[in-house]
Order: structure tokens, then sequence, then C-alpha cells
């Protein structure tokens, strides 16, 4: 295999075949091709896109270059559910249990926080003791008993993925739907999943942020997963405002946990039943989505999905106390309290703006050696389109010290903003893709 | 700088600023910069193209790389032709001595051969003893004194390209006509030139075939030139046949020999004069092309040109005794004449197949480290349209043993195509253009 051709190919439009694509995957894992040829065939990627095959070989190439779960150790339904990422995601801590305890696996494989968005494998963190490094041996096992493990990315899984998304990062390779659509669907495949459901965030939060290309991207992953003996479905989310009201890791926690009781932010609990719904019925579980509700429902109002994730939080060094006491989890050492500066209707809360906040509070990532302070964050009790006073109460800023409050008090004059009239917010599920195609919701 | 938004930025279509790529190319030469950030910018860059302010930022970093010329030492006009590269292309030993011995500087520095194309560099190697690894400083004072060298690319020129050329080479990012034009203008504009004469090859040999990106990369080379304060000018030349007779490194030397002594073939000597005259024009030293002519005709006939190309091989380390005898150039342990298999009319001789086969019998490079056997290669005394008869002698095979006769023998009989009529010859010079625009001729 001479690389340059085959990087010429792909530059001059022409498609590489699965054998090729196997060879570059395993080359460049085993460090046979250098990560200058390797850059270069994704700059050429990001202009002349996959074709369906293409997409396909190379996902499964990524897919076999690590180990996978071993599914046939499971007896239910395994399915997963992943999201493209946002500002007050909370919706994997809450989805988890409510699944499992209706009788499906959830290998709830998580991501970590990078720029504004946050990850799921941080929050849980916030948890003390709570750890996230099992391995797949462990994972399956705690599968078997549970029902459900919030594990971050191991290096066992597509480490194909991991070696190719750190060298996207530095070479302007990540904005790429086929790349981004083979990366997310390597690892959900090496769960060895019955199916999957998607949570593709639009707006100006989300990672893309235009709802055409959040629906290319979704079209992409389900056929792809399709293809690849994994039922997928993927739902639009509204990511133009933060979702739920918490913002932060420990904030989030704590949010879930309420959510769990029964008390949710009514956004937060809609975006969860409605993934939930799609994965009981894609697992067979439940005929249908009305079905799949009143069951997810009941395992929050009973208080079996609590109980699972406090078997969760056990099974995985944490302290299941936290479900009963908050305030064990980290705190912020400064609160302040952010009133609306005049009245009228809230026309934005823009979720970039708080998210690349929480960051800088040290809540997040900028790069992923950074360390983390989970008690940092924002609580915002408003949403676009809701009437507020001059000197109303909006939000809540907790951060380390005094510079901390005045830098998220200025965040959030930045990101609420107060008209006349509510903007246009987005609706907050707006399309539902299958392999049989698109619907608007 | 962060190197990752410079990438996406270009990748989008952005353009850079000069202070830009100038850190880039600073880092990058430094070491600062890794191979795989610089491939994908590369990579962008054969996607977006670059604008006129960015091929001149850049070419103008690549030429700050490293040393240049001292042109104030030498008190005569300083022009060079360059050749895009060809089959059978030795213009530049029978033209720098020409034009030298009509008071005028060229500093030829020459490439190397590389696939099927061949180098200056290789071909006056294979003269015994002649060294073109010359330090600048050696260059210029053998440039005050003779008017002449002829120098392998050397470190100190645009160290920039050098290291970038090599990236290009592995990472499928060589085609691309902003970079041709940057790599083949800085390793110029280093030898501060009053004028720069371009041998720009059209045909299924050249390097880039078509005609339309033929003359691209004429203009783009030609408005990098002028605005940086270098005349240029560049002819279109035919490359879908090999120039002249002889293809092969020694092969080639002689027939450069035959050239300065009066006895060249018809259309080599045209391209050189053709190519010559436009120097001495650009130059000032003649008033128009015909003047340019008659002049470097009495160059030849006189026998000065041929008396400066001894000075050069004395000076450069080699045995002038090869001009009164030919024989002392390397020679092949083999020879065989290849005859015409029926009668009828030249239609091809196609001179990517004649450029291979001398590599395959080891007079090229398939890599740069490759050694040069440099006495093989052809000699071809047919052309496009010419009859022949069934038998005739239509060339001749330069090989080490039998098995590279068979070699060459078999690339003939591909490379030669008899039939009815003579084929679509492309026209020796095609185009002519500076920057005023593209005259056809």
């Amino acid at each position: 295999m001479v690389v340059p051709s085959l990087i010429q190919r792909k530059r001059d439009g022409g498609t590489l075949e699965p054998d090729e694509w196997r060879a570059l995957v395993d080359g460049y894992v085993a460090g046979r091709i250098p990560d200058h040829q390797m850059s270069a065939l994704l700059m050429a990627v990001v202009r002349r896109g996959l074709t369906n095959d293409e997409l396909g070989a190379l996902t499964d190439a990524m897919v076999a270059s690590g180990d996978r779960l071993r599914r046939y150790r499971l007896n239910r339904p395994v399915l997963d559910k992943h999201s493209t990422g946002g500002v007050g995601d909370k919706v994997s801590l809450l989805l988890g249990p409510m699944v499992a305890t209706c009788g499906v696996v959830v290998p709830i494989m998580a991501g970590r926080s990078l720029g504004h968005i946050g990850g799921t494998a941080d929050k849980v963190e916030s948890i003390p003791g709570f750890r996230t490094g099992l391995s797949l041996r462990e994972t399956e096992a705690q599968l078997a008993r549970i029902g459900c493990a919030m594990i971050g990315t191991t290096p066992e899984v597509a480490p194909a993925d991991r070696k190719l998304y750190a060298l996207r990062d530095v070479t302007g390779t990540v904005e790429s739907i086929p790349l981004l659509a083979t990366s997310i669907m390597s690892r959900k495949l090496a769960e060895g999943l019955d199916g999957l459901v998607l949570d593709v965030k639009t707006g100006s939060g989300a990672f893309l942020p235009q709802v055409d290309r959040a629906l290319e991207l979704a079209r992409t992953m389900t056929d792809l997963g399709e293809t690849r003996g994994c039922r997928t479905i993927a739902l639009l989310t509204a990511m133009d405002r933060p979702l739920g009201r918490a913002c932060g890791n420990a904030l989030e926690v704590e949010e879930a946990l309420q959510g769990l009781a029964g008390e949710g932010p009514q956004d937060l609990m809609e975006v969860t039943y409605a993934l939930g719904s799609e994965m009981l019925v894609l697992a067979g579980v439940e005929p249908d989505l009305a079905a799949a509700r009143r069951s997810l429902e009941a395992s929050v109002n009973s208080g079996r999905a609590l109980e699972t994730l406090s078997k969760i939080i056990e099974a995985q060094g944490g302290d299941p106390g936290v479900i009963e006491d908050p305030g064990i989890l980290p705190q912020a050492d400064a609160v302040e309290v952010f009133r609306a500066p005049v009245g009228g209707t809230v026309a934005e809360v823009n979720p970039r703006i708080i998210g690349t906040a929480i960051v800088e509070l040290g809540g997040g990532r900028q790069t992923m050696s950074d360390i983390i302070n989970p008690g940092v964050g924002f609580v915002i009790t408003v949403k676009p389109g809701d009437q507020v006073a001059a000197r109303q109460p909006l939000a809540s800023v907790f951060a380390r010290d005094d510079a901390g409050i005045e830098l998220g008090l200025n965040a959030l004059r930045r990101a609420i903003v107060i008209g006349d009239h509510g903007g246009a917010a987005l609706p907050l599920i707006s399309h539902r893709v299958t392999a049989a195609g698109v619907e608007a919701m």
C-alpha cells in the first residue's frame, strides 16, 4: 500500500476500498503511518466526504481496532443513547437508571467536557468516590448485575478513534460530518448494541448549530447504524438555551437527582422521556411510545429508577448517601444571585456564553488535561419567553471566589437578553430521524 | 498564534495574513509546528488555493527562511531559466553557457531527477568529477568569474521549500498550482534575479499534462515574479514527446555538447534559442528577440559557448576533456537497436513511458535516496509525423545488461506508436505568458 497515492485518490474525489481503509486505520494505530499522512488524508475527507461504503468501512476498521463489549454475557437487549453535547445536558444521568429499571441494559460510555460543552463522565465524577475508569470486563459484570454503568471512554474501545480524534483536534479536521459520524458510531458500535438513540442538538450552543447540518449528521449516523445491524433513531433537540436549570458538574448531578425524584424541570424531563421511550420501543420491551413513556414515568414515580442509580453509584465506588443528602457534593465557596436589570420578556438565554463561562470558572476544560472544579456553575431559572420584572432573581452564580462571581454575573448579563418579545426559540424536539426518513415534530 | 484556528480558517475558504504565513513557515522550519499540522494546512490549500497576497506572503516567507545570492557582487544582469521538467530536456546545459557568453549571469540552480522527469543536476554529474554541491559563496565567485554555474539545490536556499516539499511528497499535496508556484519561485527569487524565463511543459510527459493547468501555473508564476521585482516570462513547450533525441543522463550531456557544437537536434535548439532570446531581451542586453537569437547563434557558431561550458566544467571539478572526447562519459555495457515493427507514420513517442523506463533501467529515481546509473537510457531518432519503413532503426537502448535491453525494447514497443497518420502533436512552443497576458504562438 502506497499511502500518498491513497491520499491523492481521496483528494481528487475518488473512493478508497474497505481493505484500504482497514490498512490505513491499522497502520495508523500501529504507528506505521505517520500523523502527517493521516492529517492530510483527513483534510481530504473534510473536502470530499465519504461514500456510504467508505463510511461503513472506516467505522468497521475503527471498531476492529479495539475490544468490544461481550454482548452475549447479557441476556437482555442492550441499548445506548448518545448526545452530540450541549450546556446543562444531564439527560444520561436520568435516562440510564430509568431505562435500565425498565429491563434494558444501558452501557453509558460517557464523554468528557471540552470547550463550552459538558461531559457526563465529569458530571458523575463530582459524586465523592465515583470511579468512571472501569475496564470492559468490569463493565460487563456491572451491566449483568445492575443493567447500567456510567464509564468514561476506555482505551480498549476503538483506540483508532482516540488517536484520530486527538489528531483532528489540532489539525482543523474536527468539523466534518462523516468524520464526526465515524467517531461517534465506532465507539457506540463497539458496545455491540441492539439499538441506539441519538440526541442531536441544534441551535447556537450545539456543536453543529445549523439545523440542516444537524439533520445531515443525524441521517448519516442513523444510516451507518442500521447498515451495521444496530437499530438507530435520532431526535433533534433544542440547544439554543441550556437544558434544565443547572449548568455545572455537581449542580447538574443535583438536578438529575431531583428529576429522578419526580421534581425535574419540565424541558429536561420531556427530552429524557422522549429519548427513553424510543429506547424502550427499539428494544422491543414496550409496544409503542405511549406505553414506553408510562413505563418510564412509573420507574420515576415508584422510586425504582433512583434506587437503580443508587446501586450504580455504590458499584462504582461512589457515596450513595448523595441521594439523601446532595449537600455532600462539592460546593462552591461563593454564591450570588443575578437579578433582571430591567423588566420585559426573556428573548434569549445563550448557552454558549454560559458554557464558556463555566470553563472560565474552572468547571470545564479548554484542553483535555485541565482539572475540573466540580462545584462551580449556574442555576438559571428563566427560559426564553418568560415575563420578568426588574430586580427579579433570574439565576445564581456558583464560584470559587469573588472574582468568579464577578465573571459569572458578567456572563449572565450577556447571556440573558431581555426585550419586548420572546425571540424565536427552537422547538424542544424538532425532528425525528429514522432509517425511513425525517419527520418534523 | 493558534495553528488549528489558522488551518480551520484556510479550510473554510478564508485567507491568512502575511504575518501568519511568516509565523507558520518560520515555526515549521524551526520545528515548533509539527508535520501533521502543516500537512493538514497544505491539504486545505490544495482545496482552497491562495489569493495573490497569500501567494506573495508565503513565497516571501519561504525566501526569507534561507540565504540569498548576493547579487551586488555581480555587475551584470542576473537571469535564470526554470523548466517544470520533462524527458530529454537538456536545455539548461546549452542555455547557461550560451546566455552567459552573451554577457548575462546565469546561476543555474538545478533539480534532481524524480519519477519519469529528469534533473539537470544529475545530468551534469555524469561528467567525471563534476561537483554540483557548491556553497552560495562559491557560486557567487564562479558567477563573477565565468558568468554561469550549475549547482544543485543547496540547503542554504529556501530551506522551508526543501522541508515543505519533502512533506508534500508523502502527503498527496504536490499537485497544487499555488504550492508548485511558491516552491519554484521561492528558490528562484532567492537568487536575487533581474529576470526569469520559465519553460512550462505541457502534454502527456509533463508534470501538469493539460494545457489549461500549465497555463494557470505559468500565469501564477509570472504574476508572482513580477510582484516580487523579478521580470518573468513563461513559454509553454511540448512534452507530448521527448525533447531532442537523447534521454538519459550521460547521453543527454553528449547531445548538449553536440548542440553547443552546432549539431543539435532541431527541436532542442529551437526551444533553447527561444528561451535564451527571451532572457537576453529581459536582461536588456539585446533590443529584440531577433537580435537576441542572432547573438545566441553567434555564441554557438564561434565556439565561445562551448568554451564557457569548458570553463564551468573545469571550475566545478569536472574533466573538460569530455568536450573533445565524450567517450569519457560513463558508457552503457549493453546497446541494442530498436527497429520499426511495421511501416507507417509515427503517431506517438510517449515520453512518460520512456522516462519511466529510464528509472527502471537505473538511470532515474523512484525516491530521492536512489543512486543513479548515468550511462543508461535511449536515443530515439524519430518524431511524431515521421514516415518509417518496416525494420528501419528508430532508436537505441543503452543498458547495464541483457535484462535492461529487454526492458528497454519493451518500453520502446509501447512508447513508439506507428499508424496511418501522424497523430496530433502539440506545437513545439504553444504559448507565451507575460505579465500582460497570454499569447498563442
